[in-house]
């Protein structure tokens, strides 16, 4: 409902918007480091200039409590209500593995597991295999379990026993049951459509077929003689930046998982020649002529959060800040910094607490703190913040949104 | 939803609310004046007396990043929900206009234009014709355009081309489409219902009888020789205070506008005999045995907000602030001084931005700010409240409302 309201009020204009995305950029204070948060500590002088004449907020990915995974951390930076806005396991899977997904297909998350001679699954994770040999296993499946009636499965191997599967043809549906019994000492179940009609029920034979054959081309393959497959989705038809902002966006990240979010939305994706915030800017100034709205993407702040290395936060924060006087040359009229979601130093991985985020335009309100981090957050003009509401105060500071009602 | 709660809560009691709104009154730190806002910038000693041992809140009109006009800015503050309030274009324009909107009469916007020989219209502005002129064409209609089978046509001129119509009759709809083409060089369009229904039908064959009238009544008087017509919509009809409350409401505002709005939500209609605070709170004073609520309007700080005038809207400040004690000796036992939107003077024009609001009661939680402004108000007990909830808090301040639960 209030996403209406906003696409309702969408003014062409010719402004350019930077969504500058720290992953897992929220963190705790850290009492080994004198109480403060990795952003709080790092030396940040492009910052810190730009801080006094900046809103700052604190952005509240989903709920309260409720700790985001990527998918929906960025649907609700791009404007999606990640509570409604469902985007299935296996979609998020294909996306992060850099598989394209096209309308219509169906994605799932797959492993190889051990069979024994009675259809038994003795071990779920088929003795966790090394990555080289799930790629063989792979290449094997690509020549001979790839076409089942009109539809074509298409096979990206992953870590270990994991690889995902993707299928592409006519008339397939989203809803189908999963062909693995969960748990060991069982038989793999027949997949069934879980809401009931033809395109679903096509998906559950597609699966079962899929699922008889690899049995039969991995017959000499033990441990992994089968293969389980779980979370079918169906790619979900989102609203485009071009429909709903009348924005050009342009998504650039080094990680395909995010530019595969970025791609359900409708952005133009590219692939920065590095990971860091000067490879993103450089791509970003490379495209500047030809988009509105730009979604840069660094992932070193999350995976410096998942090991649990302030020194490392830290030190991805002050490279993203000694980029940015490239950024800023490109004079943005609005430029937004922020996260996805928190990852504390002292969690070591994800967590729910809101993620701090600065706001820069000619008409934000100037809160006029010194410093960007999380504690000036909280007092600043948008503290509490959801998500999927950042998108409005983008547009309303590029002069984007035409005024509600008389 | 939440409004359903606070309705179902309400007790009756003696005590009086006072709403006073600044109009505009939100706006940002100015750079020209040393980063102070008006509100930061004017003295307020009496504002400031009263401030510590008030509750400081920055209100949300409508949306983050929406800027709200001033109908649905007003509806908050009334305590109705302006996404899901929506009150027509027209009927803004009535009420705009000072006309009486009776429960199933239809508004529209007007205006003259010019049509060729053919029923093109050729310029949808009659040439911009001066309001005296408006006024005479308005005034040759009134006599021979005013009735279309049982439905009596209502005429008010406005501003050069500009006027309002009003349909009154049984059975009328407020969804009917324009009788304008939008742009020159089309014939006007024949309205039609824009929800199917004989109501709709019928508002869609009146208009379109109105239109062809006032033609035949105007050929002679080119460039204004005909009429369009645009965003028709029937009166909405709003629970009033009176039911929802249990409060005798005043509204006292010197501008139709607002009174326009307040009457939809039940108030009574009060004109102060100036346009100052001081003239708002003559009429309280003299109204203040009959009613329990207080909507006071003063118009001047968004005027002077849109003129771009920084000193205009402090001396509107200092003003309201002189008359201040005049209110207080009055003795409410809530008082809330706030504003319907931001109307910031380096924008010159209404904003997205939150509003600053000072509550003060006896059981206020006492924010102990020194002074009343955007600033403080970000860490006030109420920083980001809907300003459709406000209403709840004003009236939990007064005593009217019970427990929720056992």
């Amino acid at each position: 409902m209030s996403h209406d309201v906003i696409e309702s009020l969408v003014i062409p204009n010719t402004t350019k918007i930077v969504l500058l995305v720290l992953d897992g950029l929220g963190d705790l204070p850290n009492a080994q480091q004198g109480g403060k948060t990795p952003l709080e500590a790092a030396r940040t002088p492009h910052m810190d200039a730009l801080t006094p004449r900046s809103a700052l907020a604190r952005l509240l990915p989903v709920l309260p409590g409720v700790t985001p995974g990527s998918g929906p951390g960025h649907l609700g930076l791009f404007g999606y209500d990640p509570v409604t806005t469902v985007v299935g396991r296996g979609v998020l899977e294909a996306l992060g593995a850099g598989m394209e997904l096209k309308p219509g297909d169906v994605a799932a998350r797959a492993n190889f597991c051990t069979i024994d001679d009675s259809g038994i699954v003795t071990d779920r994770r088929a003795g966790r295999i090394a990555t080289d040999v799930c790629e063989k296993l792979v290449a094997k499946l690509q020549k001979d379990a790839t076409r089942f009636e009109d539809v074509e499965v298409i096979l990206k191997p992953g870590k270990g026993h994991r690889f995902v599967a993707v299928l592409r043809g006519p008339g397939l549906g989203g809803d189908a049951s999963d062909a693995d019994p969960h748990k060991e000492g069982k038989k793999i179940p027949s997949a069934h459509a879980l809401v009931p009609g033809a395109a679903n029920e096509k998906t559950a034979r597609i699966i079962d077929a899929f699922v008889k054959r690899v049995g039969e081309v991995l017959k000499d393959d033990h441990p992994a003689n089968g293969a389980l497959a779980r979370g079918f989705s169906a790619r979900p038809h989102l609203p485009h930046y071009k429909d709903r902002y009348q924005l050009r966006a342009a998504a650039i990240a080094a990680y395909p998982m995010y530019r595969g979010v970025a791609e359900l939305a409708g952005m133009h994706l590219f692939i920065p020649t590095g990971e860091g915030a000067a490879d993103a800017i450089a791509t970003a100034k490379a495209q500047w002529d030809s988009h509105d709205f730009f979604f840069l993407h660094v992932k070193g702040t999350d995976m410096a959060g998942e090991d649990g290395d302030f020194a490392a936060k830290v030190a991805v924060i002050e490279s993203v800040d000694a980029a940015l006087p490239a950024l800023l040359a490109l004079k943005p009229d609005v430029i937004c910094i922020t996260g996805d979601h928190s990852t504390p130093v002292p969690m070591k991985g994800h967590s729910w607490h809101p993620v701090p985020a600065l706001i820069q335009s000619a008409n934000c309100f100037m809160d006029g703190f010194d410093r960007f981090h999380e504690k000036n957050c909280r007092g600043g003009s948008f503290s509490g913040l959801a998500s999927k509401d950042l998108m409005g105060v983008l547009l309303a500071n590029a002069g984007r949104l035409d005024k509600y009602g008389a």
